[in-house]
């Protein structure tokens, strides 16, 4: 028998198929199911967006190889609408296009640090990340998050756990699982906090077009010295709804593209073509549409909170851009448990906090951005529904309990 | 400045861009430019192919994310093409649908061997292969391939080369870069070995269905606990021209499968879907477009060595399905000075032997199967015209000078 890689063997499995198999046990008694256990995009993209990608496909040069860092074009239309979101100078060497942003994540680590290093993330963090650490031998110096700030990071919580194995600190923002935002304040300190260490600063915005339409992300590319430091990862797969098309994307400085590009080269040589040459003309003609989605994930937050206020005993501690982390009523009950009840009796499913680091098990992560207003409307009866787990009774939970 | 990793600083870079480069020094004096560099599909695929793709791709299935290891129907279908090659049963759960077959090979390596371990790989080797221990700070144990064997490996040799660090051996056949095809007796003795050390056994078999057709690649699929040591690795960007639609394939155990899942979890979430969804189809409708396409590259084959009569100091020492390996004529002139020589001089893009690993220097390799015959015939010609390189004139070499 060969042997396998043991950092790879002593990683998580990916926890959603687990998560969607509670659901085969639920027997339609409140109403049919209501996924929001995954930040896929509810509804398709644009039927002209689609007559765009089918025309495409359909061309002999969506056959054939690519620009190992993406098509030259959507690096350059891709630059200047970063450029336009951030006030700042972004040109197509900045850019690399990966196959969606657990790529991007995967490669910049893989730039970044070996096998014996370590990469500082708060906690709780998204899965994939932790995964991605682990299989290659990197070591995770959590950065613990506070209910009570509003799961932001603290920059000199993270000072003081810095180590001269730290190669990376990452932050998600709007973040998966909590919601939060961060404030371009609180961003603009960690990258002096990285630039005093020598340390790069990685910020993943899959959900940044997801913000409030006034809400500016951050002044990070306006920095003096920004290129030495900063990368910021993103998702096509989510702003423009086409996940199935696998795009997303780094900025960062020429220097680090281009050690990027080895990476890229040994994983896919280029990313699939089709969805690549179509996107430039998305971001002439589809801004109205992203517009929309924007709005309507605003007005959803509003409508999971309004729903929520019939499960009283259920706290949302924090709500963003696509997630909102509540609080179960369950006192010491492990959230797997919570999760796989709230799946199996009231058909709700949702991801249980202890799938996003240690100390977590008061949680789940809601992913109420993809699911229409009908749904969410009924959904706090549904939490109601479920009176004990485990033979806890639901009780009033206090912050920090 | 951020510090970046040193497994990556120390890994080369993409070669083809470098080469590519050179041609744009060529003055046209010779005729058009003839490209030998790139394994890449001469044709594009037949219409009816890419109206499916087109039609796929307009879907708004396409647009969602699939399962990670691929569509479970092109899994399954696919399962039932390899059973019927080679003899074999294997099902949908053997299988893993990644993003082309360098990627394919980058998964396999993560799920076998960590930093500080080994990989044995026959020297001269696939360049990306290379640069993927590199970065992963795995040791390459190269076994060196003799000319006088027809660059087929030697079990013995390396039987002697084991070590108790070496998790896997890597075969490539047909070969990348020498043409070389290794017989199933060969293969069925590197099995041997592999199960008597543990070691996994990766055979990329990138370039099969070029093969001349009455030829079966190897029985290795019908040897008792097969799914213990092998992993064979296919690309469905070459057999279907399609590399811009990024598919290859990785047939194993499935304990094997699991474990590449969270790698795969972690580089992509899932492969892009819109030929994923077309392959099943392709699979029952193209088999006489590559049959056909086999048969031209063995006509291509016959081709190449009669045009190289005319250039009788060049020596083809290796020919396979795409590839020949040419050793040139210039007594100890590096071998990127003649393939840089040839281009500007010549128009003839051919990539330098030491892309390919130590003790190279003597060979170019020359990707023959996409360029059509017309200007196949006119190549020896070419070589022929190139009298001399950094001072030192062509003359006969004798093998293993």
């Amino acid at each position: 028998m060969a042997v396998l890689n043991s950092h790879l063997l002593d990683t998580g499995t990916p926890p959603i198929p687990e998560a969607m198999a509670w659901l085969s046990n639920y027997r339609d008694t409140l109403g049919p199911v209501i996924n929001l256990s995954q930040a896929v995009p509810g509804d398709p993209p644009p039927q002209i967006f689609l007559d765009q990608l089918s025309q495409a496909a359909g061309q002999p040069e969506a056959t054939r190889y690519g620009g190992i860092l993406g098509d030259d074009d959507l690096r350059a239309a891709y630059a200047h609408q970063m450029s336009k979101t951030y006030g700042a100078e972004l040109a197509g060497g900045n850019m690399a296009i990966t196959s969606g942003c657990n790529q991007a994540f995967f490669v910049s680590i893989m730039a970044l640090a070996k096998a014996g290093e370590a990469v500082m993330v708060p906690s709780p963090w998204y899965f994939n990340h932790k995964m991605t650490l682990d299989m290659l031998g990197i070591e995770t110096v959590p950065l613990p998050l506070r209910a009570e700030n509003g799961f932001c990071p603290d920059v000199e919580v993270a000072r003081a756990l810095m180590t001269n194995k730290v190669r990376a600190i990452v932050l998600v923002t709007p973040n998966n699982p909590t919601g939060a935002v961060y404030s371009a304040d609180l961003l603009q300190r960690f990258l002096v906090l990285c630039q005093e260490t020598g340390t790069a600063l990685i910020v993943d915005e899959t959900y940044r077009d997801f913000l409030p339409e006034q809400m500016h992300p951050h002044d990070l590319f306006q920095k003096e010295g920004w290129n030495e430091t900063l990368i910021s990862l993103y998702s096509f797969s989510k702003s423009y709804a086409i996940p199935g098309h696998r795009l997303g994307a780094i900025a960062a400085g020429t220097r680090f593209i281009d050690e990027v590009s080895k990476v890229l080269d040994c994983i896919q040589i280029c990313p699939a073509r089709a969805a690549q040459m179509v996107l430039p003309w998305a971001f002439e003609n589809l801004e109205y549409w992203k517009a929309q989605t924007a709005t309507m994930i605003q007005r959803r937050i509003r409508a999971f909170q309004a729903a929520m206020r019939e499960a009283a005993l259920w706290q949302i501690d924090q709500i963003g851009a696509y997630f909102a982390y509540v609080r179960h009523p369950f006192d010491g009950v492990p959230s797997s448990k919570v999760a796989e009840a709230l799946a199996t009796h009231c058909g709700v499913l949702t991801l249980p906090g202890n799938y996003f680091g240690p100390m977590q098990d008061d949680y789940l992560r809601v992913a109420f951005a993809n699911v229409d207003d009908g749904l969410l409307s009924g959904l706090g009866r549904r939490f109601a529904a479920l009176p004990e787990v485990a033979g806890v009774p639901a009780q009033k939970m206090k912050l920090g309990a």
